[in-house]
């Protein structure tokens, strides 16, 4: 199986990518890993190159027949700048891949959805390589998915419902844009990372208020991790916070997900699985 | 002339509150301040009382008649959450009120122009009296357009077209909802206070891609402020960022606005003046 490694955000390391591939080769042979140059590319301080070379690497794998899914290599921002120029240019080979990642990802996962291009999938990246103690176990998780739909590691909820995973922010700036899927009975896992309280509170409100999220069939709360310190100290936790918007919003609230910026964070396929 | 001052976000100190009405006292002796003794209630850290004093108090001051204008407290976080309370409750003697103020009151002011009710104003609240050197100048910025509709104090580029003038993270947490108002033909006035340039951008993004934005007359940059250090450092300035949305969204980009969480914060009046 060719799985293409393209960076449409932040830039990775060689030397990250020799660390995957060489677990790769010894824990999925059958797995030929292949990390486009784009990867390692600079530009602007955030990008891995310009819009311009992020969009055409994703094109490029997208639509190569020969290459059986796009594994994304990290997240970081700016995945949303391309859309506009890969989105409509995704070609036949493009719709039968699986797409692989999370975070500033879930603008592509999200506007693949939309348009009902291949197969979304919230997972691991391959910078999780480096996660200190047990980072192989981490994009195990993504690799067992993509090579042999082992169910092991999906999100331990999933089941008879279709669902979709998002960071909260990344979901917020979908929203009242054409790149939204709808998500009509779907159950719509969120997770939050280095945010504020007040601000995780205000973004909720944005999801409890979203017209295109009117009839989802229920919310699930993932970690909300790295909580950036404010004063004054917000009263509620995040569950709280959730069970009070879901309220709000008529839907019911579902309990936890274990996705989100944490080493736990599990495979969730968009749609049913 | 009796202005109401109430706080839908956070709460300020009798102090702040007594400096306001010894100075309009002396600088605008028509005007009686009425303060409602919501502004110093406390609830859950950030908030002036709980969701539902907020609501009540707002509710009170705009439905009575013999208040002829709302003028806010002051910002932070919250007033998104008593719009479902508030608007739906508007009576009659609140469509003909001017609401004054900025930052999070942009829930508050969007919600009352996507409904046409009353005469929603971006403007310097009560507790910019706290700046140093020359609050008084600062608020009385405000009171000339309540009292007088003084227009020396009006942003100067307001003219033919109808404008608005919004904080991009709540314009953003408006949009998709149904609290965003329609801005056909209007000139959109964007400010950010604290915010890395990557998020700036995201917001940007999210703009750009908003369906209820099409069709605005023009985009304008208000002051972007103590922006929070990030790493990588972003490579494009605001002004470079703005530039290049507008020409994605295909809206003219019409210059700077002098407004934001700066000491020159001037008067918006949203639609024509």
């Amino acid at each position: 199986m060719r799985i293409g490694v393209v960076a449409p955000a932040g830039r990775i390391d060689e030397v990250v990518a020799a660390r995957a591939m060489a677990f790769a080769a010894i824990a999925y042979p059958s797995v030929d890993l292949i990390f486009h140059p784009q990867c390692y590319r600079t530009d602007g301080g955030h990008f891995a190159g310009p819009d311009s070379a992020r969009a055409a690497a994703f094109l490029e794998y997208a639509n190569d027949p020969a290459i059986d899914a796009l594994w994304f290599a990290r997240g970081g921002y700016g995945s949303n700048r391309i859309l506009a120029d890969v989105i409509p240019n995704l070609g036949p080979a493009a719709k039968t891949k699986s797409y692989a990642g999370f975070s500033d990802m879930g603008f592509i996962l999200g506007a693949l959805y939309a348009r009902r291009i291949g197969k979304p999938v919230h997972a691991p990246m391959v910078s999780s390589i480096n996660n200190s103690n047990g980072g192989d176990a981490v994009i195990a998780r993504t690799l067992s998915w993509l090579v042999d739909k082992d169910r092991r590691w999906l999100e331990p909820s999933l089941g008879k419902q279709p669902t979709v995973a998002f960071n909260l922010s990344i979901l917020n700036n979908l929203l009242g844009t054409q790149w939204m899927p709808d998500l009509t009975d779907h159950v719509l896992m969120i997770e939050e990372v280095s945010e504020a309280l007040y601000r995780v509170d205000r973004m909720l409100f944005q999801m409890a208020n979203a017209t295109q999220l009117k009839g989802i069939a229920g919310v699930r709360l993932g970690a909300i991790s790295d909580v950036t310190p404010n004063t004054p100290e917000f009263a509620e936790t995040p569950q709280q916070m959730i069970e009070r918007w879901c309220k709000d919003m008529k839907v019911p609230f579902l309990g936890s997900a274990d996705i989100g910026h944490v080493r736990t964070n599990k495979v969730v396929p968009f749609g049913l699985v």
